[in-house]
């Protein structure tokens, strides 16, 4: 079976919104078994909303629409499907009844625009979304089958997660593509082509192989596509093994699995834990660490230390040093080191301090100067990195080296 | 002029990379006046990559192409397009050296792969990629001019940012649209389009208005659309500034404004400081905060404490208060927001505490409770937030909530 997703909204084309929608919805079906052909994003265009839909139902057999069924004049995808469909809209009382009693609930009073968002186009299937007020819509066109659901991702997923996934489940609209994704860290796209170049050039018919570069990080995925899904996933496992084999000591993961993951088992394993003190990256690593169920059992928290002052404070970080040797130094990434740990009694810290940029930069400390320390109170490994003049790209940067080079630490130590 | 953007990988379809790069180019090129009628995101599939340049060559004047130029097997755009194209490949010297240059800077031994990187569609016009190997192509098909960079974003970013950017300011490739965007928090969308219905219903020819929800915050966009663009930004501004007067107490910011720069603007003008005090969040707003550029003059770091028992130590939460009342209570954030003020020397802190999910809820605390407070040492608000059941969106609503509760104490002190 194969999809599209469609994805309305001006706000996605001039970049206001990062469409993480049809990210999620990619994931999801894919999980199911259910090949994307294509993406698109589209304006809030009447014309744009119709030819995009009738090209799309020409190519496949699912058409997955976010956005534009809010209760606001610019959303005009139901209207627009209804006229399209060439079918009439009807007044649906159990939506009516639904929003009534949510805003009862939240003691909000109910508005016109409201009652009009229970007008449905005639013969649609209404798929519950517990979330918000505007229900997901099923609807058969030409030969494929419309999804028709709101652009707020809460209740967009609420109504994929619930009615929708029943009902494709029903339909059977599953096909039989599996993937295994090897994560690596430390070494570039090229250096991994060449180590299996022979494996690449011998894949089996209806395998195939790709590189996903990242910050820091190359994922390698390995796919599969038979009528029989066992055999597949049969030669995916086995080919990923190979792979494996030969970059071994660049994987930290697969899957789903993150950096923070892998440090959450090689830890717990030894039943202790990691802090940060971090600077530059402000939090970022913190909060990538706190996204990880089951972090607590390995992470207790951390200290943003931005300013020298703080550095002093929370960190115990020596004035001195920080005068002779500035915030960017070993010196100050190893004192941080410690006073994280001393702070909060943690058996490991890692600390960053960098000129993130844009501005900051010296002639002998240029933009992109980051300086990581990792380790314990026994032993404590420093690393300076150069990196580049966009800010964004050095805390990832940073925060990825320093996640995977504290990693290799603890799995050098087993 | 109108535009298309086409990103291509396998890995966009399925969920597993979120393109950010449409975005980008959706911000910059719109901020160029370059009109983009679409967004397509497809497979690294020679027969995809053919039909889909084909078919946007016929609806737009610019196709913009990211992905697939890479080194390995799996990056096919560049022969793919030259076959579309029916023109041959020749090996592109001054591409040679360049990639020879970057590799020796950086002591990396260059392989066959990079030397086959070198072959380019005969015609084709370079665009510099300092940022990596795969410069850029502009090429032109039908009446339309492809232009093909690589996936990776800081490198996509760097040609775009040169040559491409001079490229198309050359080309004149500009058209007249003006936006003003006006940011709100701390109400709901169907609110203010019922504030504003009037001024909506009678919107000049060519202007038009868009909500664009979000998490805790609803942006309103206004657009503009005119022969002559001084006219056009006069009719937006005049609206936007209409639409403001009726929802002030809910405007924190326009444009690429943020709730974080409207703080930084507040505690400037006061030469004070914010800290901040996190648990559930994990630095998720201490990041949002470090994201700013300048913020360094009213943030000097903060403390994520995400245990009890570095809430004690971090923080001076007493054992007995964390014990009576649990670390999700309005004493306990209370204790934080002084505890936070003590440790780091700020005027302000921002506590938050709750039950992120989707584990920990009991029933007198189900997950989704969230307690912030704020203030100084002598005033401080507290309020109990009953969020979802997603992790995610807990801790941006709560992050989203608590700086914009925070900025109007500090407008209510003015």
């Amino acid at each position: 079976m194969k999809a599209a997703v469609l994805t309305i909204g001006t706000e996605l084309l001039i970049g206001q919104v990062v469409d993480t929608n049809s990210s999620w919805l990619g994931q999801e079906l894919n999980a199911l078994g259910i090949e994307i052909l294509e993406k698109r994003s589209i304006s809030d265009s009447r014309e744009m909303i119709m030819s995009s839909i009738d090209e799309l139902a020409d190519k496949v057999s699912f058409i997955f629409i976010t956005g534009g069924l809010g209760p606001t004049k610019d959303d005009i995808t139901k209207k627009t499907i209804a006229d399209l469909l060439g079918i009439g809209m009807e007044f649906h009382q159990e939506t009516f009844d639904k929003i009534e009693d949510y805003f009862k609930r939240r003691n909000i009073p109910m508005k016109e625009a409201h009652r009009l968002q229970c007008y449905m186009p005639i013969g649609a299937v209404m798929l519950a979304n517990n979330m918000g007020t505007a229900p997901g819509m099923w609807l058969e066109y030409k030969d494929s089958i419309i999804v028709s659901m709101p652009g707020v991702p809460s209740e967009m997923k609420y109504i994929f997660n619930h009615d929708l996934k029943k009902k494709l489940q029903e339909d059977k609209a599953v096909s039989e593509i599996f993937h295994r994704t090897i994560h690596t860290a430390g070494t570039g796209e090229t250096i991994i082509a060449e180590t299996i170049a022979d494996i690449e050039s011998n894949l089996p018919k209806g395998i195939s192989l790709a590189y996903l570069p990242g910050i820091a990080q190359v994922r390698v995925r390995v796919s599969g596509n038979s009528e029989d899904n066992e055999h597949a996933k049969k030669v995916v496992m086995d080919i990923a093994g190979q792979i494996e084999e030969r970059i071994s000591k660049f994987v930290f993961g697969y899957d789903g699995e993150t950096l923070p993951m892998a440090i959450m088992k090689l830890l717990k394993e030894r039943n202790e834990k990691v802090t940060l003190a971090e600077s530059c990256t402000g939090g970022y690593v913190s909060n990538l660490m706190v996204s990880t169920p089951g972090i607590s059992t390995v992470y207790d928290g951390a200290v943003t230390a931005y300013s020298y002052d703080l550095k002093e404070k929370l960190l115990g970080v020596k004035k001195k040093t920080l005068q002779e040797k500035g915030a960017v130094s070993e010196e100050v990434v190893t004192e941080m080191v410690l006073g994280g740990i001393k702070a909060t009694g943690s058996d490991y810290c890692i600390a960053i301090s960098g000129i993130a940029g844009p501005g900051g930069g010296t002639p002998d400390k240029p933009v992109g100067t980051v300086w990581v320390a990792y380790g314990n109170e026994k032993n404590i490994i420093t690393k300076k990195l150069q990196l580049t003049k966009n800010r964004e790209m050095n805390i990832k940067y940073s925060a990825a080296y320093a996640l995977n080079a504290f990693r290799r630490l603890l799995v050098a130590q087993k």
